[in-house]
């Protein structure tokens, strides 16, 4: 399988580097990072560009844009990995599309056009007979979308629960176990790792927010958009109320939960005893699905990571090649 | 889809619930009970055969033999659901094999024959260019097996480690929660139909065992038998050992593991921390997949119950139509 890759971030990497190590069956045949570009329809080394990248900063040829990557590559699948854009989606929405109008696979980590325009683009893919894939869009490692499509073929999924934002998980976490306070819990977060200098995105929810969409609009084939999802972050969170779930044998958490038949689509921290299945530590996320048959499915693993989120853009590669 | 249905306990009636009840494009072409059998090309009414067997204790036609529904019928799949026998994996064995070799798709839910004859059913299907999948063997309801192969491809799984007897996992539970002794949780898990009269086969660890042989198998295309299996079971287990695991927020499962590197493939009781996501309650099962890119992904989910089956037994047959 030939593939172009738009984005050479932690996630480009670690695809990169598994493609490298791993005998995946996979070809890079097109690769764009922010600065740079290179096409070659018999193959680019996939270590030759990561040691570039990590020399001089870029991977390829200044002159060549990623929109030529997409429009003139010998490609499979576009794999697009640029950073998100949870507002406008772009610009991965454009090269999604150009890419889906050539009739090339697409398979993305990349939130922002598949929240906004998840309709839009699987009608696209539809048309021109090919597959758009996403499953690095929620919950990092966890391969939700696949058990949707295939392990719970059959079911109808009544509800899903989620813990989608492993940086929430983790102050939450660390707020139940040390009694810190959430700023004391924040200032932890950053100095692990878990925490951008400006949390606002995951705290207030908003990423939390647009996993949920995507999962919905997966699940029931509905047209969500951000706006429609109820959202109350963890920032007002006091060490109190922690303290007395957890004299419950309760703690709390930040669940994204969509129940269609309540109209329900909202992200709020909640009240959730300490032995459901969905109650993970530190920066793990869980989903529990609902369903008619199966019962209720949980599925915990990892929610980021650049080898993680490379595991799920892979196993959807090697879906469409096998 | 057109199958073929041997087996008319619960998971065979679950199945057919499901099939009356649901438009899932499969149609019931040959049924057998234990004591009759029914054959029509065109079709029979899964809702008529689950009334004919509850108001006459049979299906069909006293004179049929299940054999000749498996070498006779028109159907693209059996559905092999009988009891089963874990020593011989007959009679399932033999119908597994009179199917496949007429070039059929086998969709079963019988440890038996997939854990005694792994490697030649799975050559055998391969011969015939068909499918065996057994999607309900292990943990009911969730689907590990399509999680392995799809959603997890491309990843190397290094270890599985799982809680796979609901039946053990309830008393060990309620001997935690509630300072039971074993045989006071024995009791009250066959008052709730967690247990069966005769115990041994769950507590002693061999079901679960059984199951860990076809997961390992499965994983590793390995040849390794129920006898090759280092087992211990939970009867000896007493209240205090669980009070001191408790008082150091830990508890005691019966955990199933298989580590091929260091030549691990056990099943006995372990003391393990309680935030652990394998750490389910009651009859749940659950199931830690370890894997070079993903990390570790954990499933959760119901073990047993006729629908639950059932749930993954129609996976299994929508991935072979779809």
């Amino acid at each position: 399988m030939k593939i172009a890759v738009l984005g050479m971030g932690a996630v480009g990497r670690g695809l990169l580097r598994m493609i490298d190590e791993k005998d995946l069956g996979i070809t890079v045949t097109g690769i764009a990072d922010s600065k740079s570009a290179l096409i070659d329809k018999n193959g680019i080394s996939a270590g030759e560009l990561l040691a570039a990248k990590n020399e001089r900063g870029y991977c390829g040829d200044k002159t060549i844009s990623a929109m030529e990557v997409v429009t003139r590559a010998d490609y499979d699948a576009l794999v697009e990995v640029t950073p998100t854009n949870a507002m406008t989606g772009e610009p991965a929405l454009t090269f999604i599309r150009a890419a889906l109008s050539r009739g090339k696979h697409v398979v993305t980590s990349n939130k922002g056009p598949i929240a906004r325009e998840f309709c839009s683009l699987k009608e696209m893919a539809r048309e021109h007979g090919v597959q758009l894939r996403y499953e690095a869009t929620v919950a990092g490692a966890i391969p939700v979308m696949h058990m949707l499509e295939h392990g719970l073929a059959g079911n109808k999924v009544q509800a899903v629960l989620g813990i989608l934002n492993g940086t929430c998980n983790y102050i939450l976490t660390r707020m139940a176990a040390e009694g810190l306070t959430y700023d004391q819990a924040l200032m932890e977060a950053r100095e692990m790792g878990y925490a951008e200098a400006d949390p606002t995105y995951d705290v207030k929810g908003t990423d939390t927010a647009i996993k949920l969409v995507i999962l919905s609009n997966t699940i029931w084939n509905g047209t969500a958009q951000l706006e429609d999802v109820s959202i109350t972050g963890i920032d007002q969170l006091t060490t109190d109320a922690l303290r007395l779930a957890e004299e419950q044998d309760h703690t709390i958490r930040l669940i994204a939960e969509a129940v269609p038949e309540k109209n329900i689509l909202r992200v709020a921290p909640r009240i959730i005893p300490k032995s459901h299945p969905l109650v993970v530590e530190g920066s793990l996320n869980a989903i529990t699905l609902e369903t008619d048959m199966a019962g209720e499915i949980t599925l915990i693993g990892k929610g980021a990571g650049s080898v993680e989120t490379a595991s799920a853009l892979i196993g959807d590669l090697l879906f469409l090649s096998g």
